[in-house]
This record gives structure tokens, C-alpha cells and sequence, in this order.
């Protein structure tokens, strides 16, 4: 294979994982809207995209190996390879957020609406945002831009939180309210994952464009065993 | 480098992975311990560890890249590397785990002991069974072994299900026990993690010995977008 073509055919990976990557997204957004409007006919949408990005998933790692093994690349084509087996990994995983969140709907549905004190799209619209950037960093290989997904994971955290203690209160003062509750709770775990799943991204860009290990910065001169 | 040298590079590696999932078994099982007779000492330890095991899996990923960077290995050394790098992510994760239930326990131990219907230790040792076999079908090369893993699966999601189902009960027959129910079902939701962790690594083994890719066979020729 030329110079050129092993080009093409890098460029080709990195656009069949924005093709997945797009779909993650949409269906993090389809799962939400299907929550905010409770539409059961979403969350059908939902289970059969799940199964196109479960089948790209595993085309991304057969061509992505293919290439280590036929084209024995180096340095930086290498760590670009690698990371995107990673960032497959964590954007097959997005799905299986959505997919859950999905699930959760339809338990959610049978169980008549109430008002509950978390804002589940906003929540959602954050974790997206994370997704977003997360891959507008591996396409542009910015690292600055990854690293400001880093800082926004502390945001959705303390969002999740702050439903916990929400949701768990309602709980106690109400209990027949509780399986809403628990239900939403869970929906915010699910939201609190993907954001997870971006941080993780934006690390696997950080690795590829410089080159350096971020992950754990906080621990790498902490604690021993 | 030769060969010889080049093989012994590739046990070391193994060696170092497996070094690494010793510790993050042993943290499940502290964890468990942590939980079930209450000693937040316990607790201290699991934290500390988890630094090691973030600080092992970043070795371990560089030893990793270095050998497919300098050796450019063909075949089914370079299927065993990837399924290291794959195998190294999802031993953290068993770590991150651990920890999470750690950070539970802390929670439910400040709020007083009540019986709870759902066996904690059961549930975490069939997970642990799981990563043990899922690493012992690793040591092996052993693809048979790390099929029965994946059968294990049904069983601990079963287990989560039905302990869902009873602290949800208690959770609203009960709301002053909310608190605690829905702590315990927390470590629930950390243990199935812990068992599709195994699952992965399972799934990983098979690819390497076997090239074959084993990941949602179910779905395969399911729906369509």
C-alpha cells in the first residue's frame, strides 16, 4: 500500500467512527426526547439503531486491526489507530447508555407521570455536549479542545448528585412515588456514564495528538498500596 | 530484537496484566468484606489501592504500545497485544468498581444496620468467579473456558434483576429504609458492571486464541435501522 492510500484508508476509519458516533449521538437524544414525551414508538427506534452500531463496532475493529497488521504503522499513525479502537469502544458503550436510558422509559411509562425534582434533558443536553466536543477534538486532533471536555465531567457529576439526594428524599417522604424515582435515578446514571464515556474520548485524543498519558493525573503521586 | 527476546516481552507483559488483575479481584473482595461486617478501615485500603491500579494499567499500556511500535508484530501476537490493551481497560474498570462499592459502604454504614433482602456476597461471588475464569481462560489461551463466562452472564443479571425488584418493594412498603435500599442496589449495579467487565475479557480471550469476533453475536442478523 502506497503512502497515500495507508492516508486514505486512515482517513476512511476516522469517518466510519464519526458515521457511528453520530448515530451514538442521535440516540442519547432519541432515548431523552422519548423520556420527555413518552413516546414508546422512540424507544422501538432506539433497540434497532442499537444493533446498527453494535455491527459498526465490530467493522471499525476489523478494519483498524487489518491495518496495524498489513501496514505495521508507526509512531503517531500507530497511536492514532489505537485510539480508535478505544474511542469505538467508548461510543459503542454511549449506545448502550441510550439503549438503558430507553429501557428505563418504558418502565417509566407503565408507571404513570409525576413531577420529579430532576431536570433529566438538561442533564442530558450537558453530557451530549461533552460527546460533542469530545469528537470535534478528534477530528480537528485539538487537544486544548479535549482537555476542556476534562473539566466539564465535574459539571455532570454534581448534577447527578444533587438528583441523588433529590430523588432519594422523594423517596423517603413519598414512597408511592419511589419506583419513579428510582427509575429517573437511574436514567441520570445512565447520563452520568456517557459523560464518562466522552471523558474517556477526549483522553484517547490527548494520547494520540501528544502523545502523552492524562488519565489519573490527579493519582500519579498519590497513595501507595 | 529477537524472537526469543520478543516472546519473553510478551510473558512479561502478560505477567504484568495478570499482577494487576490479582489486585483488582482482591479489591472486589475487600470491598464485599468492607460491606458486610461494616469497617470503613477496610474502606481506606480499597482507596488507596485503586491509585496502584491506575498507575499499573498506564505502565501497562505503554509496554504495550512500545511492542507494537518497535516489533511490529503480525498475526496472532498482534491480536494478543490488542487484547491486553482491551483486557488492561476493563481490569480498571473492575478497580473503579471496587471502589464504587467502597464509597457505598461508607454511605449505608453511616445510616445504621438494617436487614436488607438481597444477598450482597452472593452476587459479588459469582462476578468474581467470572473475572477469575475470564483470566484464567486468558493464562490458557483457553477459548472454552472463556465461552462458559459468557453463560455466567444470564445468572448475575438475573440476580441484579431480582434485587432490584426487592429493594424497589422495600423502598416503598418502607420509606425510612429508602436510604439504605437503594445504597445496596447501588453495589448491585457495580457488581453486574463487574461481571460484564468479565464478560469483555471473556469476549477478548476468544478473539485473540481464535480471531473470531464473539461480541452481540445475538444481534447480528437482527433488526435493521
Amino acid at each position: 500500500m502506497t503512502r497515500i492510500r495507508f492516508q486514505q484508508s486512515l482517513d476512511d476509519l476516522k469517518e466510519k467512527l464519526l458515521v457511528m458516533a453520530g448515530l451514538a449521538e442521535q440516540q442519547i437524544q432519541r432515548a431523552i426526547e422519548s423520556y420527555r414525551v413518552r413516546d414508546l414508538s422512540i424507544c422501538d427506534l432506539v433497540d434497532r439503531s442499537e444493533q446498527a452500531i453494535n455491527r459498526m463496532e465490530r467493522d471499525i475493529d476489523q478494519v483498524a486491526l487489518d491495518l496495524l497488521a498489513m501496514e505495521q504503522p508507526m509512531a503517531i499513525d500507530l497511536r492514532f489507530i489505537l485510539a480508535v479502537i478505544k474511542i469505538n469502544s467508548d461510543i459503542e458503550r454511549v449506545g448502550d447508555a441510550a439503549k438503558s436510558i430507553s429501557d428505563r422509559v418504558r418502565t417509566i411509562e407503565s408507571m404513570g407521570t409525576i413531577e420529579l425534582p430532576v431536570d433529566i434533558p438538561r442533564m442530558s443536553a450537558l453530557a451530549s455536549d461533552m460527546v460533542r466536543r469530545s469528537l470535534q477534538a478528534f477530528i480537528e486532533a485539538n487537544a486544548e479542545l479535549a482537555r476542556s471536555v476534562l473539566s466539564m465531567d465535574d459539571a455532570v457529576d454534581s448534577m447527578n448528585r444533587a438528583a441523588h439526594g433529590a430523588l432519594s428524599a422523594l423517596m423517603a417522604a413519598e414512597s408511592h412515588h419511589a419506583p419513579q424515582a428510582l427509575t429517573a435515578l437511574m436514567i441520570c446514571r445512565s447520563l452520568e456514564r456517557v459523560a464518562d464515556h466522552a471523558t474517556n474520548i477526549a483522553e484517547d485524543v490527548i494520547f494520540w495528538v501528544q502523545g502523552a498519558d492524562v488519565r489519573h493525573q490527579g493519582s500519579v503521586n498519590a497513595g501507595q498500596v
